[in-house]
């Protein structure tokens, strides 16, 4: 099985951090293609630096398309373009928002979520309303870090997600943590280990629920909203 | 007050439409600058070319900015990157989607959507559901039309429109339609007479809320989620 | 563009406070009329004073429909009677709050709103539910101060709504804050530049959306549920 | 025992009939009150006769008030003026279509409504989705008959109530029926019998939810919303 | 009318408490019976408790379906297999949940819960979710007290409940508070005075809905979903 | 990897029929154990099956934890006893239809399901409430077959079915058909090939799911809702 794990950000280390967690974790059989999107943003804060990775973004996927591939991850935690990758894509795809907090519905009753700057948690709110998720949703929490920072030796970066896991656990009385950005995938288990409460990654969920999809023979429908783009 | 009117595809002929529908309701002392986004598709049908019609819809704004603009409409009815063009415009930007359902609730205790191609039928109902209005939207119907089709002077599409809309009459119950596309803004007026129902365009309505919000001393709050793009 | 402004309670000073902010917004053209309802209460605080301030409301809404208006503003944020002012009134009807609250949820994903007193907050908690915005209002506060203190010199008011306007931006992290309480028209401007956070006033709004409602030729849809009374 | 019902509308007949279904079902010991709101429309159709019957009804409440009153029934599907009744009440108050919906709920998964004129169904839609019962109510509907045709002996009002339900079975696949307007209160009986579908009228359920509300000891709070309205 | 009382759990004193309760407020010529499903757990904590709870109150209500019964009261707040007890019964059925919140949405704009331990609180919050009443509930909160404390003389659990409703009153501004817990039915009153704030009991709320339903001629739907089981 | 599925009735040859579909999709190193539930109905048609399936499956879970077990699937569209099942089991646990009509939203806008008898129907329109997707599920359909029908050689059941996809397509129009019965699992891929539409089976996609979930790292949280059942 080929899955492709797009970062839709131009940050390379951050697309090694990605690929390290997706195949940490992918089935036997199964190869993880990476991918960085060019022509966007460093890093992804908000709807301006979304908008501007989904170009290269759908150039990745249309690139992969062609030399085949079964299912695609799109690891951001904004979803940025799904539909339109879906359109593009044969395979299924899954944006780690979605894929994360879908999960986190299946193992617990109420969850929140992680992320780094205040100004993406409106997003975030949004992405869980569309899903249908606001009623098991705590609260969506900022640990006040640019996205970047997460990629920054020395930061205190993991102190704060840390802190604020545990006054998510204290506050919001959830049963789970999400954390809100690809950039984080690789502190999930040692956070969930030290805060004593499941704490979800997307990237790695994400990349085995794109196996289950492929795996149970299901693809993206192409009936209407997500056929083929039409040619212009 | 100097309002901006964009056009997210590159359809000239659909802004010189939309134009003319928005000089002809706009207040004493408003100026309506045109402008067509550039680099996208000929029409938008869908969630790729809703995407790639982004990025030359952010540069139009970008430029006309520079020049002084106190607001902004989007004219597609998919409302493509209104959150990006928040964080990009200084004063308040409206997509005509969002004008004309929130119009649709001001006049009517319920309405239907009337758009062109089926397949933006799921957009559509994704949009509503986000402004909170699902409640009063009884029904976003497809007249099976191409976008491009009502640019065409021979095709049948205003016929098939007030097919629908007199269907969504008989059929939703509904007590006012929506146009669903840009391109329809000149037939408002007329099928509104004709069918003895409000038919509301969203270019005229988005054109003349904009203003409101300009007038009533109003822009996008930047706060938080809408903020100026963090520079890269 | 004749524009009728009702106060439905039956202070004339606070009527007069109301047009002073209407005519500071009124576009070029329109001419703002006032009118206070009789025999109503003198303040509104409650679902017995908003009852039985409505027939006063509909007497002048019915004499100035006589003379011709082509538009109606009522300015109590409980938006008492709409629905019978719709059927009464040939052009469109706004209340302040569906005004507010929908011009918030256009420049900000989310907002807060300050009003009075307690017994109001889910007054307004549940007008807000009905235009489908709970999911952007973070929460609905009261400031502890009876309507007519507004109208007192010497009263702390305003200091009182800016400390909330304060505490609001600090504990619900909303991005603009909406005035709930007609009487709070005069001092939107000024917080808004005290507090750095959008703060919107109902009056304001609503006087420019009625115009812009009139502007794209819009009217309440006479099909069925606001039709014109039966006689009886 | 005491418990008030109040016809909201000036009809006498109306006020006789509602009188018999209630005390039909009045527990042992209950006495039932009746009382028709004075002033008011005769016949309740619509928003503008909705609020023009409050401050009768509310006047025969505060007299009965007076006199010793523990519990009071709105008898009118609009359910006009209810929390103004539950500020000037000391008993708890409950409208016919709160009651009946709720009701519906406790017998079925799923019910639709059936109600006079087309005007007065998005009326119950927006009760219901106060209510928070939409996900149950499959529609509402109208046997597109006025008010007082209930009260005329050679009408087919109820061969085209009997219809509308049988249309609700076999369309809505609904589990019961609710009638949508007090007048219909003596047909709920044989029109269950005839259509093997639970009917039910809100008129007889709200008599009892109110003495049960009472005779657990429940009344209105009057912490917040509902309390005693300010002497002005 | 011959309404049956059935305490889930095994514990004999708690069926003792909740028919005191019951019968202190039935209605004149009403006969309250009691039963204990047997087989059980001594107590409802979570799911697996209420999962094994549900076959012997089947059995309860199986054996006095054949004696003849009216109607039915499920004593537990986490209304367990309410809908097999809709299908066996052939009366209507209520649980204390459904009624007690349904009971606190008709005589307040607001209420807070109070149960037992943290880990009833999503069950409860699932349920009130899908009575479509989470608009109308601040919270549901845990006073941290086991099941069976409730039953032991020298507990500090009303203290403790207590203590959480005034918590309830200045965190929530809830305007009522519902004891999440069949065992708490003999401290509503009491703890009413106390608090100032209206308390409610499921049991004797429900008792008398029952009385309510079954007075008003009203029985389970036995249309679709609720119809007898298949024998098998 | 362990993997347990369990057939919560008592009907042997769908438990085979249901293992035969789990295996065929089971990733590389996964085993399936199958497990019949003993004591339970021969089929779920309704609440009532459904309560007296569980504590055999409870059981069941009990059995093979001991054992030791990675992931649990419950195999049928009601998903009994799923909460009790997450507190027993120390994996994670699925039911078919969460597991389905998640699915189903990662890869459609919208989906219908067409399951076996009228009276299930309601039975999912609650579960798929619960799940927050009611936005995206067009309707729940009855394929009018009772459930053991599935099992019988001669029946028409796979026409009833087909046939019934076929009006979902056409008149709910949908993107994506789930199927709403674990003995309808054999069907979905001729199904789908048959009508053109992605046609999703619960068993495979749940199989997969927990394959993923376990794969992923994650279990059911034991924070609060989920923990293990208290001993009595």
């Amino acid at each position: 099985m080929q899955i492709l794990v797009v970062n839709p950000n131009s940050t390379a280390s951050m697309t090694d951090k990605i690929l390290t967690s997706a195949r940490a974790v992918a089935g036997a059989g199964v190869t993880i293609h990476g991918a960085t999107a060019k022509g966007g943003p460093a890093s992804i804060e908000g709807h301006h630096d979304e908008a501007m990775s989904v170009p290269g973004l759908l150039a990745e996927i249309r690139a992969h398309e062609a030399r085949g591939i079964d299912g695609v991850v799109v690891a951001c935690f904004d979803d940025p373009g799904i539909g339109a990758c879906r359109e593009v894509a044969s395979g299924p795809v899954l944006g780690i928002c979605e894929a994360a907090v879908k999960a986190a519905s299946m193992i617990a009753t109420s969850f929140s979520v992680v992320t780094t700057l205040p100004r993406s948690v409106p997003v975030i709110e949004r992405l869980v309303h569309g899903y249908g998720l606001s009623h098991q949703c705590r609260r969506v929490r900022s640990a006040e870090i640019p996205v970047l920072a997460l990629e920054e030796a020395g930061s205190n970066a993991r102190a704060r997600i840390r802190d604020e896991i545990l006054r998510a656990v204290e506050e919001d009385r959830c049963e789970a943590v999400v954390l809100g950005c690809a950039g984080m995938s690789d502190l999930a288990r040692s956070l969930s280990e030290e805060t004593g409460i499941p704490v979800i990654d997307g990237v790695t969920v994400a990349t085995r629920m794109i196996e289950a999809l492929v795996g149970a023979g299901l693809a993206t429908s192409k009936v209407n909203a997500y056929a083929t783009p039409i040619a212009k």
